[in-house]
């Protein structure tokens, strides 16, 4: 197909457009009209208006604009998934001209559904930006682990680490003691250490003790919150000498890496917008 | 010291009085004037209200109002500790005649702290409900596991596991699924088996996954999340064949007690009313 088009990654709270002309970015924007605030709005006059914006091109959609609260459900394509297996079932509003990008389900062992992610994680293989085989974690509110396997998504499983520190912050007795800064150091190193050892629920509990028996300061805890959370999401996942390789912002991957690399794994930070770029440019060139 | 005496077990958000003789609860009062309640108040006038509805009697409390916010802060008892041991370092806010029961903190391996749960544990053990050397669990917002040694408390761990689920319930991605009602069925004891297998971040998020792809129905989602959380708490601790004693009420306690035989333990319910009695009984004798 051509080789200009326009791609949107539209995630729950926000979305990104891009246009990409051979494979490259040559424009991009960002606001804040995710699913959330879509709702009953007008789809096709907003894809109408990135048009306006990045000119008159195909557009592929990828994200929650998919789901069952977005613009039309594009339905779950199967682990392992593959770029041929999603460009297959790209759900089209208009045939070649406006497509949504399927989500991936695993149905067993864990059920797990994502939608989004499958583009940056088959876009990192297809940039050989990591090998074909390989574990790739991308951090956030909803953490995605996913086992690539012949450069197709073999498994995944997600973790909730993100949304639990979002609740704890926000809503619970650890509160006061989280409102701190979140940094790499020995606060966040001893929380992987002790999240290594599981019984997440009572490590929790420990910040509050800890400060209460003039163990750890107040200015500590949220380091150390973080520590047990993401420690958590790694030990049960990361093999002691084995890569991960991390697709993030600089921030968030960077604390993966603390925690993958103390225990004992090789961190890689991937650069997840060319990962993306990518994988939906891969996509567009299968739509024949 | 006298036979005859008044109890105030002093929650966080609850009290409740008792007029105890020989031993017996001869009257009893609950309402909800719980340390929250209390901020700023006359706590002296609180307690004459009591003794004007109990009798001119010693009054012996409990729990929070010990804590750094409650009345007068009681410093902590270490592990392990006793009924002597507890018995000698109420704080007395008028001597023999006020007084209020420290709390214990456990400061290697792992940090702890409780207020209010040693007088029923270690009533437990001093009525002979529970054996000299025994694992004593008392669920609820923050569960409580207590390991006794020769009738002493030796140790403890603190679970978030009630605080979790109701965040999880009132604030979370998860909400709408944890609306249903939580029993004890196949739901509930397929969530206390996967939580054995551990990860229980990414078990949250596959009460979603399980909706979304036609696994599980909405109606089951509660009680299979509350299985997840409780089963979490008790694969930490519970050993194969081996008895657990949970102190809690009916409802609560069943759910405990069906995780714990779900996962091969051996559960005992203890009444925690009268493991309360008898632990205050015995301190008010240790008084001299």
């Amino acid at each position: 197909m051509t080789s200009s088009f326009i791609a949107i990654d539209w995630g729950t709270t926000n979305r990104r457009s891009y246009r990409i002309e051979s494979g490259a970015v040559a424009d991009t924007w960002r606001d804040d009209k995710g699913v959330l605030a879509m709702v009953g709005g007008d789809w096709a006059g907003e894809v109408a208006a990135i048009r306006a914006r990045h000119g008159d091109l195909p557009v592929l959609i990828a994200g929650m604009a998919g789901s069952n609260r977005g613009w039309r459900e594009a339905a779950y394509v199967d682990c392992p998934a593959s770029l041929d297996s999603l460009a297959a079932a790209i759900a089209w509003i208009e045939p070649r001209r406006t497509g949504i990008v399927p989500g991936v389900a695993q149905r067993a062992p864990d059920p797990d559904v994502m939608r989004g992610e499958e583009v940056q994680l088959l876009g990192a293989v297809a940039a050989g930006l990591v090998p074909a085989d390989a574990l790739l974690c991308q951090p956030g509110t909803h953490c995605k682990w996913a086992e690539m396997r012949g450069g197709a998504l073999a498994g995944f499983a997600t973790a909730m680490t993100g949304e639990i520190f979002a609740l704890l912050k926000g809503h619970s007795l650890l509160a006061p003691q989280l409102a701190g800064a979140v940094a790499d150091g020995a606060p966040f190193r001893d929380g992987v250490r002790r999240a290594a050892r599981g019984d997440l629920t009572t490590a929790l509990f420990g910040v509050r003790a800890a400060t209460l028996l003039g163990q750890r300061s107040e200015a500590e805890s949220a380091a150390y919150a973080s520590g047990l959370l993401i420690g958590s999401d790694v030990a049960a996942r990361a093999v002691e000498g084995a890569p991960v390789h991390i697709l993030a912002d600089p921030a968030l991957g960077g604390l993966y890496a603390a925690a993958v690399d103390t225990l004992g794994g090789r961190s890689h930070l991937v650069d997840s917008h060319a990962a993306f770029v990518a994988g939906i440019t891969a996509l567009m060139e299968r739509i024949s």
